[in-house]
């Protein structure tokens, strides 16, 4: 396939790979910033613009890699594109907010936290909508090339994803920050915890996460989970979510 | 080593399979749990008895492997274990609670959420502590030969490490179970989330988590957090955490 990619951040970046690396030409980067869209660009081995009339009006597919306001802007001053696929790529807005450039809006939507700094991603599942049966099906064969799990998922569908994404990725990695800070503070080794949190992830493939609850909350320890009240004193953020959690999951 | 175990559940049954897997001899399962100590003496091919006063008093170290409360109950009623190294394995005890039962108490504590349905455990971090240089020397050297990663840490070290972990591993899995929770009721696939959350762990290997914290919170991005928190509607603990979770990180 012959592509345009518009954005040049984490998104476009981790997917421009892949898509080159399965064989797809990029033709053209387009970004508002030039310096991204030139590294990227390089690296796709692609032309790159920062104008948007500059698009290049030709190739088989568009993947809109914007953040959502950028997004939102793109589709309200964009260029037309007729009948054009333009798919974006995010998880929380309808495919519907294409059709002011295109009469063939589509979604890629990567249900992974993509960082371009990672070279490499194991698995980075994709779910595609689209507008006829005809456009899921040649999105969902080009997203077949480029991952090993694609799925097709409506607007609804999509964003109760990215929502269950939000809490065990984005809360989760909270979590990890809090520990790390009170770790760093506290002179202990953080990279201890490493396999620990390795392991929470890894044996969800094999059990559910109700299954495996351990700890002093589970417990009803009172006891441990006072004295760690009690060190985390001066962690106000992390002494509010130990309470939280610990009143729920006391409760369950 | 020739050693007794004294516990029979999860901490007992995954550190007893590695020290036989080490080439060591379990002379003895001490549980009174007579239908756990005979199926954890099965396996690491021990003798067993559910009388602390049938112990065998010729090992060269006792590992005491309970929960804090059954921990507590030995140290006031086991056997006098006199001059005989006895660790326990809990993160949150002080080694000193077991000079009621020996001259020399010490602690080896797994830094990992252990479950005796898991078979293989990649890397258990051990932490050591004992009365003298050449009891920490000992169970070091023992330790090394069950674990890749071996450290000394006196009762206060342990204690962080011990709360450090339940925020990453027990919270974590809460956050888990919230959002399978959520996928199963809205019919949504939690397995889609594996990647993700896979990936939320590993890159902590190379990336300290303040510097690839994603999302909607972090980005201030009030459209889809107003929307995630009507679409949480009847999911209080979730909601609950939500809102806790977003306000913490936007502060950031």
């Amino acid at each position: 396939m012959q592509l345009v990619m518009i954005g040049s951040g984490n998104v476009a970046t981790v997917l421009g790979r892949r898509i080159r690396l399965a064989g797809h030409t990029v033709l053209q980067v387009v970004s508002r910033q030039p310096e991204n869209a030139a590294r990227l660009a390089g690296e796709l081995g692609s032309a790159f613009t920062d104008k948007w009339q500059e698009i290049d009006k030709q190739a088989d597919l568009y993947l809109v890699a914007l953040s959502d306001t950028a997004l939102s802007d793109f589709a309200r001053r964009g260029p037309a594109l007729d009948n054009r696929l333009v798919a974006h790529t995010a998880g929380a807005v309808s495919k519907d907010l294409l059709e002011t450039i295109t009469r063939r809006p589509a979604v890629l939507y990567p249900l992974q936290s993509l960082r371009k700094e990672i070279e490499f991603y194991p698995e980075i599942p994709l779910l595609i909508d689209a507008q006829t049966p005809a456009d899921k099906e040649l999105l969902t064969a080009f997203a077949r090339t480029i991952s090993g799990v694609v799925r097709e998922a409506d607007d609804e569908t999509r964003i109760k994803l990215h929502l269950a994404a939000v809490l065990v990725n984005n809360f989760g990695n909270h979590l990890f920050r809090l520990a790390e800070d009170y770790c760093r503070q506290e002179k202990v080794d953080f990279r201890l915890l490493l396999p620990v949190i390795r392991e929470t992830a890894d044996r969800l493939t094999r059990f559910s996460p109700g299954e495996v609850q351990t700890g002093p909350a589970i417990r009803k320890d009172r006891a441990t989970i006072e004295k760690h009240l009690s060190m985390l004193g001066k962690y106000l953020d992390t002494s509010e979510l130990y309470e939280l959690f610990t009143k729920q999951i006391e409760a369950l």
